[in-house]
């Protein structure tokens, strides 16, 4: 028997842990499910016999070398930043790590000793980072396959709400972390258009953003991700003219974000104390331009928009130019916000939600151009199987079945670039219903 | 003999240097200059009976111990985030420091222990913070001793070019750390009006200057400090209703510096990479939304003024718009426009500085309204005696021949807000010419 070790049962791990037990019985493998909070894991187990639901505290570094010890594959379903200490242990006890996160620099410095110690830290493999590097590169190795010279290059994803539980003027509710949303483009964001290279400041980034249009599905407001440029090399495309990253949202959602933005209400870099003797108004108007007139009249003419403007009716929507009392004592801007859309973007237990990612591929064969768009949408199950838990568990589970099968070759630190981990791995999504379709403009 | 231990030759040690060698032989002084850069401390010492200069590495913990072992007090001109180690080995050593920079967290938490040893950690004793401190601290006292009740305090300050060296559209000259003033504002700034905290987001801060006049000398632009909320209970004064410190300019350096804060130029996040093989027109544009015709128009269109505005005027003046290449080769936006404008902003051999500090403070006694403005203005005498190294060096000079004198028993952690200090300091300062004027409305 096979020992798989997941690290972490919150809500990204339901679909992945529901694929491994599926296959345990036939994989001959136990899975091991570990969380600080046992109640989660027992959850997602559901006494399946071929599972083990274990309270697990990751910074307990005899528990670690113990678990992972025991295990022939480890997946770290934790936040980002807490692979580090676990890919250290990994490595040196030659045991294999799936994460879906992005490449650390921590990680990055574990290559030479994990080729070193035939151990595979492979990263980036769900839905963004995951699915898109996957669904990109089978394109990309297609077209050039063909004699075809990319010119631009454009990818989009966004995780949102399904269509039928789209109940908000903003079209959108949590389905992902509620504080990466907030914090969303902070930075500046980099990309290349017509062989120039640009940069986005994000005072400007939700004003500046794009529509895009998904065949069968209508229209997206898209706005740039912070890095575009890296995944250049990463993908063998150095010298591509174009080339954006981007996050998909419902139409509308970028212009009233951006307001937002201007305002003040996303800042984080200090802490406004006593907010809670402040109401959700005193808090915005505490950031506007002294002025006369009604917030929404001040809000208008700081942001340049009308009064009646689509983006002042969400603003509106939210509570925050009420007279409701904050609930935080002492709180950053952007916090406050965050605990007044938990509650009013929540995702319901009726709500579905919706996974909606679309590449832009520019290119010419034999100077003739064409336009190739791949789109993929997932809808979720319900409130457990979302198209997010499945769009980024899948893969993860997918490669961890390969890898046990001793279907995967490559070692050290691995992102799903490559063909013996993309093909059978997009194949194997078809039968899960994550399936992209592709058009081809002439 | 008494020995004083000056830490750092730089341009703002030379006043405070000669002070304390033209008193050394009454005051029978031993003074120790140390620099990294020995040549830097045998000019200010000019081989000076009473002075040593020598090479002083601030990393070597042995040397440093050696250093204030030997000293009865040390003065660290040194920037702020170098004070730690220096304050810690003063405090176990039983040795007095004087500094000009705001209080850090770490030099915080020494006062205690420093009370138990009977030293004195004396910061912001040089212009502001320092002069600001003292000055406001003499005439609040007095309001207060009047009966008096505060109900606005504004405080302003700007290390400016003299109007007869005013050679650029700009106003503006260094003669103070060019880094400070690339980055000056970022963050929020905070501060009260009425009785209501406000919040001054980075991105309007600029475009939200005030206009201040200093009687005798015109009109200054005052944009907003990071902190004036803290100062109100340093000050004694919580319960004002109105506070606020800003720095000032010459009229039209805000509005045309809230051009490069929107379009990106003073960003600091990240870096350009072979910005060495970009003209400046081309950097500018590679952070400007696309669109069609000059870049003086797009910039108009972004930053809503027209083509001709005095502020484009002297964004052309920089430079920026050029088609010079730039020198240097990965650099953050901010390095890129610090290179350049500490090319364009050269304080000259022959030019000279000017500081404006600039109190207004409104009150009520018996009902009935005031207004006390009072001001500073003091130029330099020329490269070396500049106004900036007359007014951060002779505070804490004098402070330190007050300390040697038994004449100060605070100790631990101060800032000069205190009678014992600002009195007898603001009196000499007087004899060098560093002298407020006041006017009263009724």
């Amino acid at each position: 028997m096979k020992t798989i070790l997941v690290i972490g049962a919150g809500r990204s791990s339901s679909v992945l842990i529901n694929y491994l037990l599926a296959h345990a019985q036939q994989e001959q493998w136990k899975v091991r499910v570990g969380d600080m909070d046992i109640k989660l894991a027992q959850q997602k187990t559901n006494e399946h016999p071929f599972a083990d639901a274990f309270y697990f505290n990751i910074e307990d570094a005899q528990q670690r070398e113990q678990e992972i010890s025991g295990a022939d594959v480890v997946i770290s379903m934790l936040p980002a930043f807490m692979h580090g200490a676990v890919a250290k242990d990994c490595v040196r006890l030659k045991k294999h790590l799936v994460t879906a996160s992005y490449v650390s620099e921590e990680m990055k410095a574990l290559h030479e000793e994990a080729i070193r110690n035939d151990v595979l830290l492979l990263n980036e493999i769900g839905l963004d980072p995951g699915i898109d590097h996957m669904s990109a590169m089978e394109i990309i190795y297609k077209i050039e396959a063909q004699g075809g010279e990319l010119t631009a290059f454009y990818s989009y994803c966004g995780g949102l709400v399904a269509p039928e539980s789209n109940t908000n003027p903003w079209g959108y509710k949590f389905s992902w972390n509620p504080r990466n949303v907030i914090l969303a483009g902070q930075g500046t964001a980099q990309y290349i258009e017509y062989g120039k290279l640009r940069y986005l400041p994000y005072s400007r980034l939700f004003a500046s953003h794009a529509t895009i249009t998904v065949k069968d599905h209508g229209e997206f407001d898209a706005y740039a991700n912070r890095d575009s440029l890296s995944y250049r090399s990463v993908y063998g495309i150095e010298n591509i003219p174009t080339m954006l990253r981007g996050t998909l949202r419902y139409p509308g959602y970028c212009k009233a974000w951006h307001l937002l933005v201007t305002i003040g209400l996303t800042d984080d870099s200090f802490k406004i104390q006593h907010a809670n003797k402040l109401t959700y108004a005193e808090f915005v108007e505490s950031l506007l331009p002294s002025g006369e007139g009604s917030l929404q009249k001040r809000i208008a003419a700081l942001c340049h928009i009308r009064e009646d403007d689509q983006a002042m009716q969400k603003l509106l929507w939210t509570g925050l130019l009420g007279n409701d009392l904050i609930p935080l004592e002492h709180a950053s801007p952007a916090q406050i916000v965050q605990e007044l859309l938990e509650r009013k973007w929540k995702l319901e237990a009726a709500d579905k939600d919706m996974v909606v990612m679309h590449h832009i591929f520019e290119y010419s064969i034999n100077d003739k151009k064409q336009t190739l768009r791949s789109s993929l949408v997932v809808i979720g199950k319900n409130q457990t199987e979302t198209a997010m838990a499945a769009t980024v568990g899948l893969p993860a589970a997918i490669a961890v079945r390969l890898l046990l099968n001793n279907k995967i070759s490559k070692r050290g630190v691995v992102v799903p670039v490559h063909k013996e981990l993309y093909e059978p791995i997009l194949k194997e999504l078809k039968e899960h219903q994550i399936t992209f379709v592709e058009e081809i403009e002439f």
